[in-house]
């Protein structure tokens, strides 16, 4: 099987509907760029990937292999299947949007993650839906002992990738982040790849 | 000013609506109890207290005196003003649901913080609103090196309280969370009070 190879350039969106059973992979070509995931279910946009039902149902901050991500109705919807990269990824923060960067003194337009997840499930059909908790991959948020969290860059490295099961039919959205005002992308965003299996 | 004050039931949710400059403290009577908290700003409830905005606000998993919980469109909606407790709360874990005690194993209908927020919200002439991750207090949910997550006793001694000032006119709903097949209300869920300033 060749795979179906969907670019994601530096900044923008990109996002698909996948029957259940389906493999996906997120390939960071460059290194050191996040990712922001999220899945919606497929007859049902107000049932999506939920950060804290998923913490609750693995006893983790984040998954690892073989573990799923539920809804906020406590359905698996995707399994983390593999994970070639260093294992760092954030399920604590979310999507950057227009609020975000005018707290951080942009003027003007920025692109983020909020708008771009919007565009793409406008053009799926969905043009209101719920703005998640993303699973921001690649995202390396350290968590310290007293509670503080940091903003370090992606350890990916080129090729990097993590590869995702569906376990019902949902629309998967990603985001190359656009973050350039904290040091998560090491100060430059660059692209990311959807590999689809079949 | 004499408190206006609001006894939560074990198992049960109450709320109300509060001008922007209110003073309200969520009071443990017997400790040992969590409480679940979630605010919802007036003008429209599809904004509300959001953890995640609030942790990338504060670079913390939880806000310090002095700190805001801010909305899904990252404005103040609550400043804790004030901890009279051990300082151990929790803002990863869902609120409670009927799909939560399911996967506990419980049979048939169970008391959940989840009905208690819709519960109280439809008394308040809101009975669509999103369940955001709750703001739960005197919750011991400590996060260890390795990711993962447990699932301890509340600490808080009788009469340990939390203050918080209204930075929005909002609703403030408190569930006296039910949970009583994980330690977090040492196995014996118990009331709460609500005591509004003014």
């Amino acid at each position: 099987m060749s795979d179906r190879r969907i670019a994601v350039p530096a900044r923008e969106g990109r996002g698909l509907r996948l029957a259940a059973g389906s493999t996906f992979r997120v390939v960071d070509p460059g290194g050191g760029q996040v990712g922001d995931l999220f899945a919606f279910c497929a007859d049902d946009v107000a049932e999506y990937a939920s950060a804290e039902h998923t913490r609750v149902h693995n006893d983790r901050l984040f998954p690892q292999p073989g573990q799923p991500f539920v809804t906020n109705r406590r359905r698996p919807i995707l399994t983390l299947a593999a994970d070639d990269s260093p294992g760092v990824h954030d399920m604590l923060c979310a999507a950057c949007d227009p609020a975000r960067y005018a707290g951080l003194g942009v003027e003007g337009w920025h692109a983020s993650c909020q708008e771009n997840l919007r565009a793409v499930m406008s053009e799926l059909g969905h043009p209101d839906v719920e703005v998640p908790q993303p699973i921001n991959l690649f995202m390396n948020i350290p968590v310290r002992p007293d509670g503080t969290i940091g903003w370090e860059p992606a350890p990916t490295r080129a090729g990097d990738s993590v590869t995702f099961r569906t376990e019902l039919d949902c629309y998967v959205v990603l985001s190359a982040c656009p973050q350039d005002l904290v040091p998560i992308n090491r100060d430059a965003p660059g692209p990311l790849e959807l590999h689809v299996a079949g």
